[in-house]
């Protein structure tokens, strides 16, 4: 028996989760909120129920020590000697990590090399790791990836069609992400299937504000539509996905921005929000759709066209496809985009069923029994696999 | 009965081929090279040989008078007099364009303020249609669009995920490309199917130097690789594709190359030549691979997994396919890259013959005959689609 925080570090903000292990019970969880702001907001959850509280917080080391302290004020713990672990999520672990890693001196070392390949998320990350082994010295910290998953991609599909010594001299190619959701979803859905998932072909849409698709053949992702950042392939919230490169040098000169300003644009004014001009949230995009709103509609049915597509993308890649797994905020709760994604792939084997669509954010199957390709709903949870990986490499 | 000319003028280049039609037969082809360069080249056909020679052509106008001094000359026709129609390939339509058209004035000025959307290909277009039009003063001219067949494409497949002030403004969307090819072996495929254009499914692959797929139903492009520009979808001879837009203001930083510079890498030295770093077409790339060479067989593993993920991707855009047609250079000509881009397509009914798969360049059945998706190699004809739309619109 052990208890572990997961925790996922941003830049004004920390969310965390506390596991008894190996029960996978989780006994707290919460997210500190506009850290170094006024008003810092920090929730946490005792027995199920929300306690929100403003406070000034002025950095992240405070953060952790407030956090802490409520850890045993509210007797979740009765000391911090209990607690065994703490992992992080790191969104770019690059080429040198394609598992979680215990974090030592050299490991942090080499996250803050990698922070030149995620500038906008690792720094955050390392600020979280080092806040903790400052207030825990003497407990464990392991960093888990969001890169590692995709690690066993092949050449052919990590590769850009670049000049090869961009790949050698710079480090660009295709990394993907989101990887421990497609990890936990792709394990979770061979157990659902009743299958080892050695013997699978799993294609799972991880469909939230950020969204991305990997192909899984038995058990290794061998391909994902992010790319080097998290901006590529599909049409997001506010993210454009995939463009003609060309168009980079063509919108600076229309309206002079520089080339990182466009970059910006495509990050956080594009996808649904800047095709709707209404807002990033699917819901909201779902709601103007059925009122009519002409743009919600073609916003709608670009994002949805995209993930349509590369279910045969990654049907054709992997041969063929033995389950669709959706997950995340939209993937588990969107029915409508469920249904348009899947309608009219008969010709691949998926016969999904509309009537046992009709669910939110629960593990369902939503096919026909006689399909040949199964469709999955799964919660996904990336916490648990940080406690899971904090138990493997802490012992 | 009536005698028209098609011609395909690029910046110092000038391909010429005339039609008697309605018979479709060609009585002459050829081209000039290296105009206004040292020893520009003129190649003509008579009787099925090349006559080559060796002169000094300053500029188009000379080449176009040249052209049309021999076609008297090696009697081919015995009076300009029979030249009855004109035709011009030219890359751009934009919107404007959704089917070929005769010149005008106002056409003329309309391509004009087209070339800012294909700088580099346009301009040379116009040149060509302007000096036959000062050569040819009486005889009626023709523009025959690559864009124009894919502008049946909706919304959801030709708008990016970008800001929609985008399109309005500067009129930023998919306009696809190879549009006389596509359509031509997409008639052609029908004929040979003996089946309604109208009733079917077709992925058309255009393989060459420039590479480009499309998704055709009913005989209407309704998505396709290509996007703003020729650079973005598969990887080419030359061309990356598409890449992680994000990569851009990186590559910029890291190689100290302006915006308008890396797409120049990217237009020019990636694709097959980049990652291979040997040569940029197919023959050698696929040479070397035999030899053990790594990187080409890297760089043909890649060019291959683009092309058969996207007949999966365009599978799913039609909700299933009925046909499947390879054309231009590698199309035609590759027995090596269509048995690697057919590999693994049962689960959508795809079943090849490798027997008949040893054909190149003609138009013939890869499948077998129980196979619900039919294969087919058809050798592509832009110029009799040009001669055919000369013929339908100067009547």
């Amino acid at each position: 028996m052990a208890k572990y925080i997961a925790i996922n570090a941003g830049s004004s903000s920390l969310k965390f989760q506390l596991f008894d292990m190996p029960s996978e019970e989780v006994l707290t969880k919460g997210i500190v909120e506009r850290i170094g702001f006024d008003h810092s907001i920090f929730t946490i959850s005792v027995n199920g129920k929300n306690h929100t509280e403003m406070m000034h917080i002025p950095n992240h080391t405070a953060a952790v020590t407030i956090l802490l302290s409520k850890l045993t004020d509210l007797n979740i713990i009765h000391s911090l000697d209990e607690i065994d672990g703490v992992g992080h999520r790191v969104v770019h672990g690059g080429e040198i990590f394609n598992d979680s890693v215990l974090i030592t001196d050299k490991v942090l070392e080499q996250l803050e090399k990698l922070s030149e390949l995620a500038p906008l998320h690792n720094p955050a990350n390392i600020v979280g790791i080092k806040t903790f082994r400052k207030v825990l010295p003497n407990v464990p910290t392991v960093a888990v990836f969001d890169t590692a998953f995709h690690q066993t991609m092949p050449e052919q599909s990590f590769l850009y069609s670049l000049p090869y010594d961009y790949y050698k001299k710079y480090g660009i190619r295709k990394y993907g992400f989101h990887g421990t959701s497609h990890k936990y979803v792709s394990e979770r859905a061979a157990v659902l299937l009743g299958r080892p998932l050695e013997q699978l072909r799993l294609i799972s849409c991880h469909l939230g504000n950020g969204a991305s698709i990997a192909a899984i053949e038995g058990g290794k992702s061998i391909d994902t539509s992010m790319g080097f950042t998290p901006l590529a392939g599909l049409a997001m919230g506010t993210r454009s996905g995939d463009i003609d490169p060309a168009l980079l040098p063509y919108i600076m000169e229309k309206t002079g921005k520089s080339a990182e300003e466009v970059i910006e644009v495509l990050n956080k004014q594009s996808g649904l929000l800047g095709i709707s001009g209404l807002s990033s949230d699917l819901r909201d995009i779902t709601e103007a759709a059925k009122e009519g709103n002409e743009r919600a509609k073609i916003a709608l049915e670009l994002f949805a066209d995209r993930i349509h597509k590369y279910l045969g993308t990654y049907a054709a890649r992997m041969s063929g496809v033995d389950a669709i797994i959706f997950t995340a905020g939209i993937g588990e709760n969107s029915i409508d985009v469920r249904e348009r994604v899947l309608k009219g792939l008969e010709f691949m084997g998926v016969y999904w069923d509309p009537a046992l669509n009709q669910i939110r954010a629960q593990e369902a199957f939503i096919n026909y029994p006689h399909s040949p390709v199964k469709v999955l709903v799964i919660p996904t949870n990336e916490e648990v696999m940080i406690a899971r990986d904090i138990q493997r490499l802490v012992k």
